[in-house]
């Protein structure tokens, strides 16, 4: 039977993956398609580099062309990065009828639409499962198996390298510096590692969740995000008396039309599910109206989990392929897009506050919270630390970002507030 | 557009389920299949008992042939449960062309390879993620998800009333009968359990399980199975002491060309992603050369989360509609089935034995050990109870299941040895 013939963009971590998983599972995926697979020609920027895989050098080119132009080439597997040259490849690739896997978040969440309808246009399949939490296989969790529910709700932990920092520093009370040169050194974190722990790598993933989930096209600007890099070992101390776990969260929650997505470093209440979630491994939980809570867990990133999800789509195209209906899964969004204002978005906080130890401060600052109707589930006033300062530990109920917001300007403007050390969002396992 | 009829055989927990999702969750399910699902007929027992659904009384019937014979019905949905009759049913719906979607385990677990084949000799789609772990969509995550990879093992916590009752007999310190009598009063535990605390519900899922992720005929009778109903709270009381949770754990795993399949109450590790299920959730841990670690978690049963499951299934039948291509998704097992000798199944055990308290009964005990090669990870010799006997909790190292076997009849053989109280598999996170 006549071969399908591949054109791989990119050698990389995942690209090597790949090529392992092809030639690996070669049966296995005869099996399931019908047709030998083979890798026809990959796209490297230097021809001489020494490779972690063994290629075959006669099969690398430096040249897309040599990719994009080839007739014989029925699909292309995106796994370079990058956005601007990698969209045009995409989009010339798909106008030529070619049919794409791509493992680029940054590229999905940002011209996710625009290369899902060009792809539609030309009848082409345009997959990106490993763009999401590397080997989970959670866009046709979301898409196929929850295809019949309404989700209301997802929580990720999307970003294997917070992940494993907070992991770190929770469980050996280290700090977020010391962690963080370890994780670069242990090659979990990269050089510059500012997309990871400000928080924009999730909230990239969120962006493709949440309009997947929602079936609302949701832009990477409408995410509300913060990052870990001033998450203390005291912050996590304090949790842990509390029972929660900290986490760089990102939650996407819909009520009646409208929906909220952020990325925030959040304490989970112990018993979520997502809270046990430890070191560099990534899980979405998701709440659906009629199947309640569930969550998928598994590898966020790695050469082989990742190739797994993109070798995974490789054969949604070829069966797609066989049967003649590729280009035809895509689901255009349902809803147009409608954000929750902020006094719409609920959520409890924790508050870490230092104030002069004086008498009435504490009065002062409970009813500054009274004023704008907030109580709360929990508060501790710690001894004296140096300099007559005391701390206020504090949760509060449920309370509008617009309220909560405005209570802590009432707090800094307040005379003996010293410093709001801390305040971050709380999730307990009850909706 | 024309609609959708469907025929839906039964109307208890999970058919009241279909009908409300279908019923609510309508604009998605148009918005995804392009046209309106309707369904037109209700198979039911008695057409004047109670509904805890709204249903109009003139859709039900008590003829199955009302449903079987209707050209108009294209999809049959059956949630009546049952084998003899209902697969008589199911067979004579698909060989008049009508597409199925069953929740039914025992069904799928004991004839799933006979009604997969006559689905594909009538171009029928036959759909069953409902049977396994109610709402959590294993099924696609094993066949698309993880449709790339190589699975080598499968471990789940499928059946959510013993999980209910081992989760109560470890946090409230109970007995299992009285855990059991509590489960029965809420209706978490049939009147009569057996299937369930035997392990055979367990069984049946493990069944479907392994056939599809390893591509392998398994049938029922290859799954060694054994239930729970002789746990005690001693046995969990000296688990959680060594750091283990009790849980009936669906074991299956491949290597090489051969598989092992079990359900067994067995202790995992605290530190295992399944340790943490709880109640009557279900989740399912699947290892994968390329992926690694991945665990699918959710509610394992009920009215609207099988449901889900049920439903999400009719959207991929009807989008196969849509596009022409029913009755061609399912694979056929790729491996003859191979099965493990006694020999070649290993695992790590705890033993917990009464002995007479005399001198050399320990290094009697510990010498049948030494004999089959197996040493141990722990040992503790406890203070003498009543009657001069002696407790000793022990842990191996991995023993093959023949030398496992023949140690505990040469430790029953044993003067000293009064009683073995209890013996389980252990499982721990690492592979």
């Amino acid at each position: 039977m006549k071969a399908i013939s591949i054109g791989l963009l990119g050698l990389g971590t995942v690209g090597s993956g790949v090529v392992k998983i092809i030639k690996n599972h070669q049966d296995k995926l005869m099996h399931q398609v019908g047709c030998p697979v083979v890798i026809k020609k990959i796209l490297v920027q230097d021809l001489h580099k020494n490779r972690s895989v063994d290629v075959d050098t006669g099969l690398l080119t430096s040249d897309a062309n040599d990719i994009l132009y080839d007739n014989e080439i029925d699909v292309i597997i995106e796994v370079m990065g990058g956005v601007g040259e990698t969209k045009e490849y995409l989009l010339s690739a798909l106008r030529r009828g070619k049919h794409v896997v791509t493992a680029n978040k940054d590229l999905m969440a940002l011209h996710g639409s625009e290369l899902l309808s060009v792809a539609s246009e030309h009848g082409c399949d345009l997959f990106y499962e490993a763009s999401v939490a590397g080997g989970i296989p959670i866009l046709r969790g979301l898409v196929d198996g929850l295809a019949s529910d309404r989700i209301t709700q997802m929580m990720g932990i999307v970003n294997g390298t917070t992940n494993y920092i907070l992991t770190k520093m929770s469980t050996e009370g280290l700090a977020y510096e010391d962690v963080l040169k370890e994780a670069q050194e242990l090659g979990f974190a990269e050089a510059d590692p500012t997309s990871d722990v400000e928080g924009l790598d999730a909230a990239r993933k969120m962006t493709i969740l949440a309009t997947l989930g929602f079936s609302m096209h949701i832009d990477l600007a409408d995410v509300n995000v913060s990052g870990i890099s001033k998450v203390t070992e005291e912050d996590l101390h304090y949790g842990k008396q509390l029972g929660y776990t900290m986490k760089l969260l990102g939650y996407a929650h819909r009520e009646g039309e409208k929906v909220e997505v952020s990325v925030q470093p959040t304490f989970l209440s112990n018993n979520h599910p997502l809270a046990s979630v430890q070191n560099e491994y990534n899980a979405v939980y998701v709440y659906g109206e009629a199947v309640g809570e569930t969550m998928f867990y598994g590898p966020g990133a790695g050469s082989l989990p990742t190739a797994t999800a993109v070798v995974s789509d490789l054969v949604g195209v070829l069966k797609n392929l066989r049967l003649g209906v590729n280009g035809k899964s895509a689901v255009t969004p349902q809803y147009p897009k409608r954000l929750k204002d902020n006094e719409e978005k609920y959520s409890k906080y924790f508050l870490r506050i230092h104030v002069q130890d004086e008498v009435g401060v504490f009065s002062e600052i409970t009813s500054i919270f009274a004023k704008y109707g907030v109580s709360f589930e929990k508060i501790l006033q710690l001894p004296v630390k140096k300099n007559e300062t005391s701390e206020i530990v504090l949760v509060t109920h449920k309370a509008s970002l617009t309220n909560y917001d405005s209570i802590l300007l009432e707090l800094k403007d307040m005379q003996a507030v010293r410093e709001i050390k801390s305040a971050y969002k709380v999730v307990r396992k009850t909706l």
